[in-house]
């Protein structure tokens, strides 16, 4: 489960491979302006022997491209013909990032067709996953789907039960909104005690996209839904495990969408290519991939994934069914579990906030485990039932601090700690566990994951 | 520069390799609800015996999936396992989407490595461009630099002239914002006459994105700007070009990022990575790539990318230079050139809206060739210097029809027609060309490139 560290950037492993990023970081501990002069000094004007002798000077009096004096010292880059566009028909990640992956828990489930791919937001910015590395989550594998012979049927309480081709349903209006999607099982493994290293594993079952689709109440309204009597939905994928969910009506006729878009282009077909249903807000389970049916009925249809799976076991003893809305919650992917911090001095804490109940109205940041709380600055836009990212400044001092952040959602809803959690819930949960999330930074740099009482 | 044709959707070249859709299109062109019905009789309830034979009606009675006897007649992905997760470390768009990609204009540059690919419009949704199909163009082709080597100086009209690493400036505090990046000579080729088929090549230099990074502002309060004597800022890559581009120090000062992220990963190669230069509402030529250098000084630089180049031939035969901001623009991406319409009847028309400086107000789309307009649907958000999707409602009655769409931006400024900006500009002009786009649909459903006087 280890990862091996990328070769730049703020934190790291301790990089051995690397030695000149070592030598820049212990240059910066003695003090970041002496340090960027003493760099200046050592690595640019030194090396670059001409700009020394005058060089730096004759930049400000006569502005243009670097002396042609200079040019041995020049990377590949600037003195060759790089490669031409198109160079791939569609575009890849460098080269350098390769070490950027969606990755498993060895272990975590019996078969890897219905295992778990967990995204890496210890590694990623802003609010968009990039579709390459979102969250995969399958319960029989998953297949690419040749999109003309894919159908939807929409039957039960309709006056005309219909079947849709692709083509037929792109025609219709559709639309485009940002949405996370949080599998109902991320952060199971923390209900107990601290159990994986680092929030690739944590909270990793969490990527957030841009959806297009038609309204699923278009598609209702179309097949004439008896309004009089329809009171849920069942939607049903098309994968060997005809994976199904039951929606409240109230649901199905809001927000909810049947999408073919991700992110500007066709689903991904391990997120559900042609069709998936998008149900902002709900767990990641009733958003069914390889969608081919959704029925209209007058009552909970009991499937497997919500009579006896994706239920929480309650302190009584009683199991809590059809939990459908992820509930407020925060998390701080850098500095994060697994990552070290080689110097002193100014970090950037950044993080992602989300509510399955509209927009985030609020994140405070603690740097010493929950005693004090401030507010971090919230990146544009907030859109309601989407990630949100939080940038807070911060200077350490190079002692042990314990990082927390704590969302609070436009209803008022205030994310709980994990104590507050259990109170309610018990320890012998699997999912639905959206507690405040701490992780330990060590005097050494290193930041572990810890859970604070 | 054809592209073969999706084999499903709504829009589409004669897929004379795809017999079944062609058979669903022809029975709706018999009417939409009849066409259902009829569908729903031939191929669903026929096809599937056991459900015809009562388990139609079954289904409503007994809510669940799909009775075993009609098992045969289920598609291989419901009767056998898929995929594992993590199957690719990286995940890829279908197979069947394979058609959907970047593409060159073959002679329109002497050498590929100075070339264009263009981003396929027609085929995107919603307003992320995937980063796989953002949009080229090198002036001496890309390399894929290693970070840990990559170095930003800051020098010129400064304090104290400094050099970061990424990993210095990855430290810093962040901000991530949604902004369109459009080439100056988008739409070049359509100054005289329609040139090109599709909206591939006549608006394909035109992506967005989520960027990530340090305000420019930072760095040059971090080195100590001269701010009595700056006035504008020099921008330089790393590439064998040595682009270089002036940025009036207002803007430097404003919305300017350094960035490193983009879509939630780092920058694409191609893109610029480490880093690159994000200037809001600016021709993409300003959005410094592989970025190694900004100079701070109290004139314009001329280089050759600003005195020469990206320049505008204007009818009294001087040049106008230094231009910066790409004025408010819209297209219809669907319908356009290249597609056809399969049948008559509704279709969401749609398309994308910018505007350099600021929110796009408006949208009006007209079916006759600008006779008459209407208000289209924007979808949310819509953000400043930022791509805006909206859609509007089309019933097609198989006659010819001139699709056409114009924006309006929160300043009251209006996108001009052709001869509109033909008046100001003359027709000599190859950059800046953001008037209103014509699509002409055919009584055969085909569509083409047309312009309106």
């Amino acid at each position: 489960m280890n990862d091996a560290p990328r070769k730049y950037g703020r934190l790291q492993h301790a990089p051995e491979d690397f030695v000149a990023d070592e030598l820049i970081e212990q240059i910066n501990a003695q003090g970041m302006n002496a340090a960027r002069r003493d760099f200046l000094r050592k690595s640019f004007v030194t090396a670059s022997a001409a700009l020394a002798a005058g060089g730096a000077r004759a930049q400000a009096d006569h502005p243009g491209p670097i002396g042609d004096s200079a040019i041995l010292n020049l990377p590949a880059q600037s003195t060759s013909l790089g490669n031409p566009v198109a160079h791939a028909a569609y575009g890849m990640p460098s080269q350098h990032e390769a070490n950027l992956q969606r990755r498993e828990s060895p272990g975590l489930t019996k078969r890897r067709e219905s295992g778990v791919a967990f995204t890496p937001l210890q590694g990623l910015f802003g609010i968009i996953t990039p579709s390459g590395l979102h969250f995969e989550r399958h319960h029989a594998g998953w297949h690419d789907i040749d999109p003309a012979s894919h159908r939807l049927m929409i039957n039960g309480l309709v006056a005309t039960p219909k079947v849709y081709t692709i083509g037929e349903l792109m025609r219709l209006p559709s639309v485009s909104r940002m949405h996370f999607i949080e599998c109902g099982a991320n952060t199971a493994m923390e209900w107990a005690s601290p159990a994986v290293p680092s929030v690739q594993y944590t909270h990793g079952m969490l990527s957030c996209s841009e959806f297009t689709g038609v309204p699923l109440s278009l598609l209702l309204e179309d097949c004439g839904i008896d309004r009089k009597n329809a009171r849920f939905v069942l939607a049903e994928g098309s994968d060997g495990a005809s994976l199904t969910r039951t929606i409240p009506i109230e649901r199905a006729l809001d927000d909810v969408l049947v999408a073919w878009g991700m992110n500007g282009e066709m689903l991904r077909p391990e997120n559900g290519y042609p069709l998936r249903l998008v149900v902002p807000g709900a767990q990641g389970v009733s958003w069914v991939k390889w969608l081919r049916r959704i029925e209209v009925g007058d009552a909970p249809y009991a499937t497997r994934e919500e009579s006896t799976q994706y239920t929480d076991l309650m302190p009584d003893g009683l199991q809590r069914q059809y939990a459908l809305i992820q509930e407020c919650k925060s998390v701080i992917t850098t500095p994060s579990g697994g990552q070290r911090l080689l110097d002193k001095g100014f970090f950037n804490i950044t993080g992602l906030a989300w509510s399955g109940r509209g927009k985030i109205a609020r994140v405070d940041v603690s740097v010493d485990g929950g005693r004090n709380w401030q507010t971090a600055r919230l990146e544009s836009p907030v859109l309601p039932k989407c990630l949100t990212r939080f940038n807070f400044d911060w200077q350490w001092e190079g002692k042990s601090a314990i990082l927390q952040s704590r969302a609070i959602d436009e209803t008022g809803y205030v994310q709980p700690k994990i104590n507050e959690l259990r109170a309610v819930r018990g320890t012998r949960s699997v999912y639905h566990n959206n507690a405040i999330q701490s992780w330990r930074v060590e005097s050494s740099g290193e930041v572990v994951n810890v859970q604070i009482s």
